[in-house]
């Protein structure tokens, strides 16, 4: 629902955008642009570079958690492979990251008769006792649900049935929900996962627990098992189950944002941002969240530099760490780059799957709109030309809320992004290697232009 | 390419077949029937009691694999239900069962990058050493590919990434690929699921180990993860592969084919044999495959029975025990009912998922084809009238080779059925209300029609 309410205004405020702008008095300072779009996306809408090396990072890694030594050393193999590249001023800037770790883990119904659970402990959840935690259960639908039963939730592992409508209506129980369920005395908290229906599928995802309430342990079970549990206690069974998670934090430990750039020939000092995380959760290799969203920044810089296309601005790339549990990345990358705040022209990011484009999502200004929507309207030939409402990152968020920075996210095809998110199917098969080829054109365009634009966009 | 052929021969058979019916002698015999046939679609095919009968034993019983307590005790409870539904009858003939023990298992990556492998281990393997098999990987795609590079197989774990190009092309690589790849020396072989493209859903299944040859271990992994160990080969990077399963086979243990008739009112003794397996895999709860065709078949006697209908002949439901990794039901039911195979007029079988039905496959002479295709006429308002060219099923399979009963399955529509198959995810959400009520309703119609015709079905 709230998708399609963004989708809705983002087509009028574009089309609007667009009316504007044909007819304005520099209508013909995009002219130039011309020529060098339609170099790009000869040079990658048939490359199969980016998928080749989407595939490359993840088969070779794997998960990239933070605080894992595959993480690092896929940090250190991008570095590497960039400055293979070419790329100027590729450094790895430290960050300290928080190290949770999984552990074993497992849910069975123990009673009316044992029965594994496909479940996935939610990121930063504290353990079980090692023998683990066995208690009835209380199914609710809904906080209100819980609200209303809350006597009952006392000693009981409280499962949070609640339907799937879309992400930003149901993702506040994983977040949230052991919280909820621990207030009113529950020993643990089982959520239905937050995504679309799979094939026994759960999610994970991090939680936060609120103050002054006892950190109870919690886990994402797949559709079809809080499904079961639902039927059970509407029959009237009694359920036992048995959840164990060894969850729990070691230390921080050293990680890193990547940068790498291509510097302005002009006015090097102003900087056109992309990228997104190159951490993941444990389970899937990160493909789609957010390995891909990396690959096509590094490979847009790349056909620039290929094509020679060095725009009056610096086009600076970052790999961010520890998105998924701490957004520490973002975080230090605000602070490092404090006083260069000012002269970030543009803060963009790619964290909702390379999938086939659509445009982009932008928050800045009304002539900064207009700009960008022409530009925009060079990626038409790739349907690619669309301008949302609003962009933005988590990543590029906390800077971008210092320095008062126009963002914009890589806007995408959707539909199957909910399916993949924070499972284990998230590998790189499900990223088609046209899509990220158009996704990777589309960064390219963006950025360079921007990049290059005689006026600076403003803010 | 098998099934579509296999469709196009069942229609051409059946076009025939219809109009060789139609103004033949008998063509009237079928009349009184057609009333009948009515009331029983008007009593199923908006009833949500096979369901609900599917979601209570999914739900409670969970896994059923032979040999264990949860079995047993959904045959305990299905007797007394049947019981309870006014069956006659009702008794548990007892089956010695093997019983194999999965265990834990897990396969990963070691080299390059430690990293899990989405996994299931295949029925009736042995189980490697209590630390694991660590080795290098030899992905082969076919047979003739590991017999061309024979000599590297020695000392490796042996990946068959087979595509998958339908159950009956690829399913003898699950079977017997183990030994092909013992023979030459392998420590263990990894296996593409046998099944559609799914979520990282590794498929189980039972394999048969060669005489003469050593037995490895041996396991699914999910087609995603057999296509990163495809693309690393190919990439020239060294992998080696840790494999560890604790799969072992305890002593026989005490299971039964359980058996519910309505007796014939005129020629008890002659009997129509229709059911299922009640025995699943032990990772998913095994409504598919096959707890829906125990259901269907159920819940078709017992509206035979709410109605009144009371045929001729006796129908007898079975479900069958241990068709998954053994077939002992099967056979036990041959040997224990040898005397009575002569007076099975017809066996009939669901194990292929209680989706839309479109008929019946049948396997007999042209006679009894020719009377089948007329009964499976009274069903083509709901679109089942259609009756392919063979028919059968593993369970009954021992009796009608040895009985030369005539044999039918239900024929559904199987686009999904190799998406759950022996995976995680066969689950009862999977199956559609209406779509078991149909089921229930074409088997209702089949073996009452056949149960009572004046005639019996000829062999």
């Amino acid at each position: 629902m709230r998708n399609r309410g963004r989708r809705r205004l983002a087509m009028t405020v574009g089309a609007v955008v667009l009316a504007t702008s044909v007819g304005a008095e520099d209508a013909t300072w995009l002219d130039p642009y011309r020529q060098p779009a339609s170099r790009i996306l000869a040079a990658t809408r048939d490359d199969r570079a980016a998928w080749n090396r989407l595939a490359e990072l993840t088969d070779t890694f794997g998960p990239r958690l933070s605080g894992t030594p595959q993480l690092e050393a896929a940090y250190r193999w991008a570095a590497a492979e960039m400055r293979a590249d070419g790329f100027d001023n590729v450094r790895l800037e430290k960050v300290m990251v928080p190290t949770w770790v999984r552990g074993r883990e497992s849910a069975e119904i123990v009673e009316p008769f044992p029965s594994v659970l496909a479940m996935l402990g939610l990121g930063n959840s504290v353990g079980t006792p090692p023998d683990g935690i066995a208690a009835e259960i209380l199914v609710v639908k809904s906080a209100e649900d819980l609200e209303a039963r809350a006597p009952a939730a006392k000693g009981k592992i409280v499962v949070f049935n609640v339907p799937y409508t879309g992400y930003g209506a149901t993702v506040r129980y994983r977040s949230a929900g052991a919280s909820m369920a621990a207030k009113h005395g529950a020993v643990a908290m089982l959520l239905r996962s937050v995504g679309l229906p799979g094939l026994r599928t759960p999610h994970t995802g991090s939680l936060h627990y609120a103050d002054g309430v006892p950190r109870i342990p919690a886990a994402a079970v797949s559709g079809e098992d809080a499904d079961r549990l639902q039927r059970m206690s509407d029959r009237g069974q009694k359920v036992r189950v048995r959840l164990l998670m060894e969850a729990h934090f070691l230390p921080d430990s050293e990680s890193a944002n990547l940068i790498a750039e291509l510097p302005g020939r002009e006015r090097p000092q102003e900087i056109v941002l992309m990228g997104g995380h190159l951490d993941s959760w444990d389970v899937g290799v990160g493909a789609i969240d957010d390995g891909g969203g990396c690959v096509a920044a590094w490979e847009a810089l790349r056909v620039l530099k290929r094509l020679g296309l060095r725009p009056r601005r610096t086009i600076r790339v970052v790999f961010w760490t520890n998105e998924e549990n701490g957004l520490r990345g973002g975080l230090a990358y605000r602070d490092q780059h404090r006083a260069e705040l000012a002269d970030h022209v543009l803060a963009m990011e790619s964290d909702g799957g390379v999938f086939r484009p659509r445009g982009f999502g932008f928050s800045g200004n009304d002539k900064a709109r207009a700009a960008v929507a022409q530009i925009a309207s060079l990626l038409s030939p790739i349907g690619a030309d669309h301008v949302g409402p609003t962009g933005g990152g988590a990543d590029i968020g906390p800077a971008v809320a210092e320095g008062n920075i126009p963002a914009m996210s890589l806007d995408v095809e959707g539909a199957k992004y909910f399916l993949y998110h924070h499972t284990a199917a998230d590998t790189p098969d499900k990223i088609d290697p046209e899509e990220i080829a158009l996704s990777t054109a589309s960064l390219a365009v963006m950025s360079y232009v921007v990049a290059d634009m005689p006026t600076r966009l403003g803010r």
